[in-house]
């Protein structure tokens, strides 16, 4: 495809308070908290202007990265709440193969499609905490590897049980009484390694058949699981060269599974901080990092969370020390350990490196500047778009949206009206057909054969 | 409490389509199904209107009762949705203890109290029907006492849960930098029978501190776990000498709680069928009984499920078989027997009366004759209100809301406003206090003690 076919596609990645740790302290920020309704209503309405193609939740199973994320809303329940605000925004919400069901986690899925108008999206996480096992009944986390082989059949399944009723299963005929086609009704009856699942779903299918599949594990076993089935690709890297590296990387991995470059869209996170030039945009980053507090400030539980060892015991201005990580996410911690080489970083430097954001690309400048790496990034096929991360709330979305999305618009690389109603319109992804429909194609019933019984 | 400091309470027991089994196919039907959000949306809104305290939402982790609900939206996503819609109205979720986990479920529920503003309700159940096992990885349902067990410590670890973080336990001082006070930050580190979960939650406690505790289960293990926790009871009597002895068999169960009769409010379903006349009435439900048509009249999977015992072998004009019940509502189970000898019904009559109510109160008349039904079983102490189910939707909701609705306010009997913003509000429940907290009464502390390490 050439570039002149692609369009860039933005996300964003929602904090609440915004992702540099002292984003909450902003002088602008909103003061609601993260629980405030209607200034997530708000927010997501200013996406939607902007016309972005989602919003993107994360999520824990602990408490998160920061003092102002260390609690949050749920984030299946948030979005179908703001599902009921906006009409045409993308809405993906995380959440782990590790902790959950898949009849229990398909269902909720499908439900937020519909409710949606076909609009969910589902970011696959193992739960890189391993902390969360605690939560759950579990002594240990599940080794790296057989999480992995449980998101793959977790997701088999999901896929199977959306497919339990074909499109038109409901013909709902007052007049001669038949409310359900049971011949479109398909059990699935998985039993495998992880799983075993009667089926069918409890629900119909849905507006967008299975809901836009993300995935973000960066990793070897991740790439793998990504290549096979993720539709968009959520990464971390910090500067082109990483990106497009990592770009060809996982593209090249699709065609071994039967998929097409563009089955697969590659959004790195993108930290913009933006003013009216570039050295004024220094200054606001130099005003935010001075309000991250001193108490976090030397607080390493974050920071060793990220690497994945313990370093409270080491000196704050020596080194970061080999050691080996185990726990988190693997990629993620490969990402700060090569920055901290790179840049020659003491403990107490990295510690303040990611109070920013935490080894995501950090976009500075005037908006020209900014729309310029991100055109670069996209030209140069270090990215089909960006999960936007907003340093502080709303003043770090609303810079974005009004002053770069612009030029990207003017730049023809972003679209200026929504061409669909469902995230797969707007991420240009097909539909998927049921395996069981007449009229599915051959490719889309081979591909997941296997699921069916 | 005399009859005269008493105000009865209305919930809607929300079926898309309306109760009776044909109720999809009446006349005035909508048309939409039930996945159509505007007409969902629009239905809470009638609720809100006539002053209801809540919509109850039932959950099946399998299909429905009726061809018309064999599939549904997941309850805590639709109330998600709705809550943005309404701003008053309960939102009452069942959700089951059986195939969940405290830690997520806790969580969710508690996302939905803060989304609404406080209007949260779980109905806590149990999984009555044995094939939910097979999708979620079990060859068998888990036995009835087990589940009921397992119920009694999941709400104790969502209590304790719920109580993670004191209500200040966010100052969210930007001046200062302290965004979260952690000496309000407590570990519940539960570890028992069932679940060893080690908290804290990761969202901060809600409006309405722990949502509203719902229950429907009125077998002997049903009940006892009602007295214990449940603040409302939804439960089934056919008529008010039965209703009237359960009334006063749970409220008795109270004392030896710690609790006090009006800590818990007892909401029969009733099934309401008004016309113009009695007569009229009468008339409605042949026209609905005629719209039952003739496969599922004579399908026998419905009524099989809900008395726990095969029906298939036996001949539909003879009486109902006396069969051991195995892996259903227990309760429900004994209630139809119960009918079925009283009116000494065939298989065949059983069967045609559980397409109206399933079993539940059906008030048929004039608006003035619900309307004496329901004070009657009100004043008599056989109710604190009901859950009101209507036949077919949404002209079996607009006739109680349009025309009983209004005669209950003249008499006093009901609230013409809403006196404030939460369920607890609504249903005059008082806010748990948060154990740990300082100002928290020694009462609710020590209720709760044994929850906490």
């Amino acid at each position: 495809m050439s570039n002149r076919d692609r369009m860039m596609h933005l996300g964003m990645f929602y904090f609440t308070s915004g992702h540099h740790r002292a984003g909450w302290r902003h002088p602008d920020a909103h003061t609601g908290g993260p629980f405030h309704v209607p200034t997530l209503q708000q927010t997501v309405r200013t996406l939607e202007r902007a016309k972005f193609d989602f919003v993107f939740l994360a999520d824990f199973l602990v408490s998160g990265y920061h003092s102002s994320n260390i609690v949050m809303l749920e984030p299946l329940t948030l979005l179908s709440n703001l599902a009921a605000v906006t009409e045409r925004i993308g809405l993906v919400a995380t959440a782990s193969t590790t902790y959950d069901e898949p009849y229990r986690l398909a269902r909720a899925m499908a439900s937020l499609d519909h409710l949606s108008g076909g609009r969910a999206g589902w970011n696959v996480v193992t739960s890189s905490h391993r902390d969360s096992a605690k939560n759950f009944g579990k002594d240990e986390h599940m080794d790296h590897a057989l999480r992995y082989e449980r998101a793959r059949e977790f997701v088999k399944v999901a896929k199977g049980l959306w497919d339990s009723w074909e499109d038109d299963a409901f013909p709902m005929d007052q007049a001669s009484g038949v409310f359900v086609d049971t011949t479109k009704r398909h059990v699935l009856d998985h039993k495998g390694e992880h799983f075993s699942v009667a089926g069918p779903l409890n629900i119909a299918r849905s507006p967008q058949g299975y809901p836009v599949i993300v995935q973000a594990g960066s990793s070897e076993p991740g790439q793998e699981l990504g290549a096979e089935l993720a539709e968009v690709i959520f990464t971390a890297q910090d500067n082109i060269a990483e990106a497009r590296a990592f770009y060809a990387a996982i593209k090249g991995r699709l065609g071994k599974n039967g998929r097409k470059d563009n089955d697969m869209l590659v959004m790195p996170g993108v930290l913009p901080i933006i003013g009216g030039t570039e050295s004024e945009a220094r200054g606001k980053l130099e005003q935010l990092q001075a309000l991250v507090d001193a108490d976090t400030a030397v607080d390493l539980t974050g920071l060793s969370g990220l690497i994945g060892a313990d370093l409270s015991a080491y000196p704050l201005d020596g080194p970061l020390p080999e050691l080996p990580e185990t726990g988190v996410i693997k990629s993620r911690s490969k990402l700060l350990r090569d920055i901290a080489k790179r840049n020659d970083f003491t403990i107490r430097q990295l510690n303040q490196f990611i109070t920013v954001s935490r080894g995501h690309f950090v976009a500075i400048g005037s908006p020209e500047q900014v729309a310029d790496k991100l055109e670069q990034w996209f030209l140069e096929r270090g990215a089909d778009g960006f999960n936007v991360m907003p340093p502080h709330m709303p003043g770090g979305l609303d810079d974005f949206a009004e002053q770069v999305v612009p030029l990207l618009q003017k730049r023809g690389l972003f679209r200026t009206e929504y061409g669909g109603s469902t995230l797969r319109d707007h991420l240009g992804l097909a539909r998927p057909a049921n395996r069981h429909a007449a009229s599915a194609s051959g490719e889309s019933v081979s591909s997941q054969q296997s699921v069916d019984s």
